[in-house]
């Protein structure tokens, strides 16, 4: 890929930040500004050399945006319309705009609100990495290392922005999928959003209860790894749940109907049944681990 | 600790094969005798080391039990009934009977049923720990250092058969708990057992729709840890949602309550009380991970 001159990265937490620290790692980079609510986390930030600069937003900082090659909004997904309002007037013609939400038919209504007829300059984009930590103080480069991101394009974006947001997420190790942002929602309601409802809610709901110690001191290395996504960001997912709201709902209320249909089994004590649908999950996935990339 | 002469583990899967490849580490058995249903997991047993001899339970295992100084039962829970009334009447005047079942209240009531006035000699036990992989070829001796296991001893509970397995645990390298069979079985239902039947129900649901791959190739480290879990041994699994039905039925009931709660919160669109509930299961998920042994 062509080195990138400028990458403004607004939201400097575990994405925003790994990727400048992997971009830096390729020496794909010449300079990272990052944008960030606080200082005390850009302060981090450019103490870990993840960014160069930084400004808060409370200070001008679109008008780094013009430019810069690319800028990557990896806020929280509530604060996109903000952003892009923000960011719109600045855009230079060599800019493109990409974008790490976990949801994209919300930013892709955003976008098209702010950008206007520059919509063409912008690449809807998900990487598919992270860990329960956040902030500029968990970012590292090897985040996207073998993992997937996900880039959305509509009928009218530019291509030249695709090639460079694919070159970019590329020299950061990952690998580069397309999805429509509908199909792209419908799944990631159901491989993840749901799953961070489900283990929200067991953990929330145990730690209610007045003797939740007892439960909490009991709890060994399966509930370690099925609720370890409990521990996210609160604000992050409260946005993503919002934000893919029908989708997600559509999958609560099938995961309901087939919890009900699993209990049924086990209030009537059919170990056939029961056997056979555990079966069916064991085996589904085993075969997903041994062919998923590691 | 007394070195153990002889332990009669009856089901050479990863968690006996585990206890019998802690004690030979720690120097603490002369003797292991494995018990199996099939010949070819005995022999991986044998071949790794697990145990000296091994019997089917086609043979005439039971006969072993009368000069073991303790007998591991650690079969699937299911087929305790069947192997204790075989047991009983082999028992010598110093044999202990333990077991490793993952739900008490069942066993403690199989045990009384086959052991009668030897019951005294029995301790209920459940070693908290496990992997999602099973048989012998999968038994390691770090499998229990620092975990916990759960003796659930009864009035009439020998004190010196409760030594000698305390003893033997403690010399697996883990750490001895207590707890009613009714208590055991009410916590365990909501840390362990309606997690897997949580994770079961995702995998199987997703499995069984028509374009499943793609959401499986889109499955990232989120739903990995969510759903490890779900991999675990299908057989075992029906065994414990079977003997513990009443109590994970309640947890089963009390967590879909809690789930239509956080949809009736995101239904609304309530992002404030999104964010607290979230906030809650991330505060609590947080603290309990600091507060565990690693």
């Amino acid at each position: 890929m062509q080195k990138l001159r400028k990458l403004l990265v607004v939201g400097v937490g575990l994405i925003g930040g790994s990727c400048a620290l992997a971009l830096k790692r390729a020496n794909a980079v010449r300079e990272v500004v990052g944008v960030g609510r606080t200082r005390a986390n850009l302060d981090t930030a450019i103490e870990r050399e993840v960014v160069d600069r930084a400004r808060t937003l409370d200070e001008p900082w679109a008008l780094e945006a013009h430019d810069a090659d690319v800028v990557l909004v990896a806020a929280p997904v509530a604060q996109f319309p903000s952003l892009f309002a923000q960011l719109a007037p600045h855009l230079g013609p060599g800019t493109c705009v990409t974008d790490a939400g976990s949801t994209k038919q919300d930013v892709v209504a955003a976008a098209r609100e702010a950008f206007g007829a520059r919509l063409h300059a912008f690449v809807p984009g998900h990487p598919i990495a992270g860990t329960e930590h956040s902030g500029a103080a968990a970012a590292f480069p090897a985040l996207f290392d073998n993992r997937s991101v996900i880039l959305a394009p509509l009928s009218g974006t530019d291509r030249d922005a695709l090639a460079r947001v694919t070159a970019m997420w590329q020299a950061c190790g990952a690998r580069v999928d397309t999805l429509t942002p509908e199909r792209h929602d419908a799944i990631f309601a159901a491989v993840s959003h749901l799953p961070h409802v489900l283990a929200f809610t067991l953990v929330a709901e145990l730690a209610a209860r007045p003797d939740a110690a007892a439960y909490f001191d009991n709890a060994a290395g399966g509930f370690r790894d099925f609720t370890r996504i409990a521990a996210s960001s609160p604000e992050m997912w409260r946005d993503i749940a919002l934000a893919n709201r029908n989708a997600l709902l559509a999958e609560i209320d099938g995961y309901a109907d087939a919890l009900a249909a699993a209990r049924a089994l086990i209030s009537a004590g059919d170990g056939g049944a029961i056997a056979e649908l555990f079966e069916q999950a064991s085996h589904a996935r085993r075969a997903w681990e041994m062919r998923r990339p590691k």
